[in-house]
């Protein structure tokens, strides 16, 4: 039942040489790791507009220069990661930049950023796309949180159906809202050129402004920079393209990196040049929107694309986040089931884990994910500055053919990353102070994991310890509750391991039973010893363990080996399992953690 | 740890020796049975009150005919229950009598009808104490369900100390409360005997009424009945008295229902004499008291110690649900775990239960659970009314000296119980009405499980079958995930057992790694034979199980016997067990549930 729900959900099970079938190709790529960078020139010009407004409207011709910063950061981090893509081919991205050239605990700390940051882009975008759905249908508002559930539940099911038929599903709607506002973009433009927009409606360029000042501009500058998260996703995820994997990923980054420019040039030049002010209410994007074209059917598509689009941003982080859980599951930072691949040959534990994790957050906060978004940002500008940082130790460590100006690219992206972390800790220290205090705790979770699996490697190999004594012979207890068919079954086992050390142990509650059973056994059995362990306190284990302990101290003299065997009868529906003292499993997980006693198990299968 | 907390809750474990000292003696046992039929004197005259006055004022004096017909009532019950008390020493009241004369249906509509009361019993008391007592505090009110689960704790906690321990606590506010209400009536009563009290306070007796009708009188009665609810308990709980117990129970029945009648009595009969007229507000009773006393310190002891009363009211449903418990699953209706004594000799599962259903049941009412009421005093006529006409059966049918009186008596009380169920069904059905439709349900439930049981033993005698065939020799399947002290440790063990039949199983995910461990294995253990299962799905369940199904095939063939052998290591910290994948666990459960193969388990515990 179970497996054929599964089946229907995810499709049959892949085989692991069917692994070439399930790559991306470019255009399918640029669809699913982008949509998330893609998505934040929605809301990215906003937030330049938000900071400046502070001072007012004159202020709004900064949004012009400020936005060239952020170009500039893009372009750094674009060419940045190109290097990364070809240094790095086999994925990882800031994690295994940082980790290979700064150590391993300025890796964790871009693993650690990393991993708690997708978490974050899943329930902040699908939160926001959700609120974008429920402000054109307001009677579905009070059900927010259920829909956003909902939404997060169907893309973690697309994602363990495999990468590539959610890429095949996912795309339309990414290429549709890239269009959408490429239109938009071209008739504004078209409209400025034609002059049918009013050049009074802004502030000219230069006009001076009363109170502004460099800390104000830095921040609008941080905020801005929002708009620049997820352009790592694509190094995260090169083992997901087609070969040969690193062109093609560097070939899609730079294709990425073009749109995302061109949109968020587009869209503050026209903010700027139609002297839009950002309203609570209504985006910057829809106020562009309804004066270009007017309430009609383009606005309409531009406004559902942009709210499918915030939804679908969340796929990115279902993209890097098993990519980057293998990388650390492979170093023991993590549990070793994030490096195993599911039937459709995804990392299917870390797509669960991303989907649980996002629900939890969308609960806790009631859908309301909005203040994570500086946390997010702030989860995104560390691992840039570690993973740049990284690279300029790499070239000036090994120094290859033309390492200059790959120098100069990468200590750009890593001042201008570094400054933009500085100044969300610095304007918005209330709403990121907790990445100092989970990051640490994440670090520390990582270290007690790898101790504990190097532990646990040590023991295990051979080459470590003498040889194990070989056992000599077999001492076998065999607890039983009465005379039946069960009893029967494990004595006849019992015998044919070793007929002659079988020890049979009833513990009776009574003593008039004790006296009784004993006779009883002896007419049934007469060459199997009987044990009694009465027990006035009515407990099975205590006695039986007890009799376990000298037993097993005795046998062990001569190196006898102990092994206890439970009758376990096993009824035919599952729910009949709470109308039986399921005293058998008890005494299994007791004397398996508790002692070193072997405990085999004879099923006795009931037909009825 | 947890071991001492619950030390320090409920105590000491108990010798099964000790049970005697646990027994009750009568004025222990007369306070933890009767608190709930005395607490009834609380609400009981106060509900015949509330139909009369429907009509008038004037109808206040049809209280003393009706209370007359309920003291009737009230003496052919406890008359009718000292017989049963003698006829059925051990126990188990309405369902044991029922089903002895009356046949197994109708004996668990008794039972099915009582398990459900006595945990209406406890979630309607504790509320209705705890609202009493929130009402003195109004700050408290809003806690109240909390508040609610905190005394359904304690008292679950008390009783699983053992019934002699809670005996000795809750005798004290038992007593109490009987001793504030004689001293209210006898002052009360000495008030009007003076003349202190103006006798035109009441309608004189007799005074014709307009609208009175025979149905309004029996819905008075009915109402008025709901004081005897709880009369039944001694019956059940027989075996909880000291020696010679059917002689302590019938004088504790006889005591109580003496306290019973004269507190009623005296209640009612104020009431009529003071003209008390019920309020939404004021209770009747503390109408009576400050009347009486005014508002002085007897005023707040009567007050205080209803409230608590009303609370240990639920004590009796502790006391009589898990001995009806015992009956019920000992002829196999419930599950067995309900007849096994715990560390302190009560039957603790039940008295668990018992706390955690109510608990359920005043959340999911939200501690109102007012309306309960009249479930609950359903919930108690019907087995009055079944256990009534066992008697009538028995006397008939047995003819023992003396049986036209005892016939007489149960003859009353029979049909005086009907007529009360019948009302109940009659005026208040819309909140009766889900007694026909839970009590199907549970006496189908007892039916499935019972038929369960008798499948279960019946194939677990010996007589019924032939007897197993012995096992001619072992075939062990040992699965391996690599080359460790793990599993050298279990193949040790394997050779020890049965030296030639060996296959070690290794499932490779890749074809690479196939070759490998293969020329590894070789080098290591030349003479165990490898078997290499590769799973192009990457699951190591299925392959598994085909071969060991094949195995299986070959070996019945000549009686063999096949055991799989599982390395299981056991990490030292229970958390770390999430760092592996338990493979293990897996593999052992879908072994055992699924194919008829013996599984043993092989620990080996790490150190560090």
């Amino acid at each position: 039942m179970l497996s054929s729900i599964k089946r229907f959900l995810i499709g049959r099970p892949l085989k692991s040489t069917e692994l070439g079938e399930q790559k991306l190709n470019k255009t399918k790529a640029l669809a699913i790791l982008s949509s998330d960078a893609l998505s934040s020139v929605a809301y990215g010009p906003e937030q330049i507009l938000i900071v400046l407004i502070a001072v007012g409207t004159t202020a709004i011709w900064y949004s012009l220069p400020i936005a060239i910063g952020v170009l500039v950061l893009l372009l750094a981090l674009i060419l940045s990661y190109r290097q990364i893509i070809f240094s790095y081919p086999h994925g990882g991205g800031a994690y295994v930049v940082s980790k290979e050239n700064l150590g391993i605990y300025p890796g964790l700390i871009a693993g650690g950023s990393l991993l708690v940051d997708y978490i974050l882009t899943v329930a902040v975008s699908v939160s926001a796309g959700t609120d974008a759905i429920t402000s054109a249908f307001p009677s579905l508002h009070s059900h927010n949180v259920i829909i956003a559930i909902i939404f997060v539940v169907f893309i973690t099911t697309l994602n363990l159906r495999g990468v590539t038929e959610s890429a095949s599903i996912l795309a339309y709607p990414v290429y549709l809202f890239v269009i959408a506002l490429f239109i938009l973009i071209g008739v504004g433009i078209y409209n400025i050129v034609t002059g049918h927009i009013s050049p009074e409606l802004h502030t000219p360029i230069g006009t001076p402004v009363a109170g502004i000042s460099l800390f104000l501009l830095l921040r609008a500058f941080a905020s801005g920079s929002s708009a620049l998260t997820g352009v790592e996703a694509i190094s995260n995820a090169i083992p997901n393209f087609k070969d040969p994997a690193p062109n093609n990923a560097s070939r899609t980054l730079i294709a990425m990196g073009t749109l995302l420019a061109g949109l968020f040039a587009g869209i503050v030049y026209l903010a700027f040049y139609y002297g839009i002010v950002p309203a609570a209410e209504v985006t910057v994007v829809s106020q562009i929107a309804e004066q270009t074209f007017g309430r009609n059917f383009m606005y309409f598509f531009i406004q559902g694309t942009t709210a499918l689009i915030l939804i679908l941003a969340a796929n990115t982080g279902y993209s890097a986040f098993p990519l980057l859980a293998v990388n650390l599951a492979k170093d023991k930072f993590i549990p070793r089931m994030f490096t195993i691949r599911g039937d459709r040959l995804g990392y299917s534990n870390g797509i669960i884990i991303l989907g649980v994790l996002s629900i939890v957050l969308i609960l806790a906060f009631e859908g309301k994910t909005e203040h994570l978004i500086p946390l997010y940002a702030v989860g995104v500008f560390i691992p840039f500055t570690l993973s740049q940082t990284g690279m300029v130790v790499k070239w000036i460590r090994e120094k290859p053919k033309g390492w200059i100006s790959k120098l100069i690219i990468n200590t750009t992206g890593a001042v201008i990353s570094f400054i933009v972390t500085m100044m969300f800790f610095l304007t918005k220290f209330s709403q990121v102070w907790s990445v100092l205090v989970f990051l640490p705790i994440i670090i520390y979770l990582f270290h007690r994991i790898r101790k504990h699996y190097e532990a646990v490697g040590d023991q295990l190999r051979l080459a470590n310890r003498v040889p194990a004594v070989p056992v000599e012979g077999n001492v076998i207890i065999l607890p039983v509750a009465g005379i039946t068919h069960v009893v029967e079954n494990s004595l006849n086992y019992a015998k044919s391991l070793s007929p002659h050390q079988i020890i049979a142990v009833y513990v009776p509650f009574e003593r008039e039973d004790e006296a009784m059973f004993e006779e009883k056994w002896k007419k049934w059995q007469p060459d199997v010893r009987l044990v009694t362990l009465h027990s006035p306190y009515r407990s099975i284990i205590n006695p039986l363990t007890k009799f376990i302990d000298t037993v097993q101290r005795k046998a062990s003299e001569s190196n006898y080996q102990v092994t206890v065997i439970i009758p376990q009868f096993i009824p035919k529906k599952g729910w009949h399992n709470i109308l039986h003292n399921q005293s058998s499993l008890l005494i299994r997980a007791h004397l398996l953690y508790r002692r070193n006693v072997i405990v085999t198990t004879v099923p006795y299968h009931l037909t009825e």
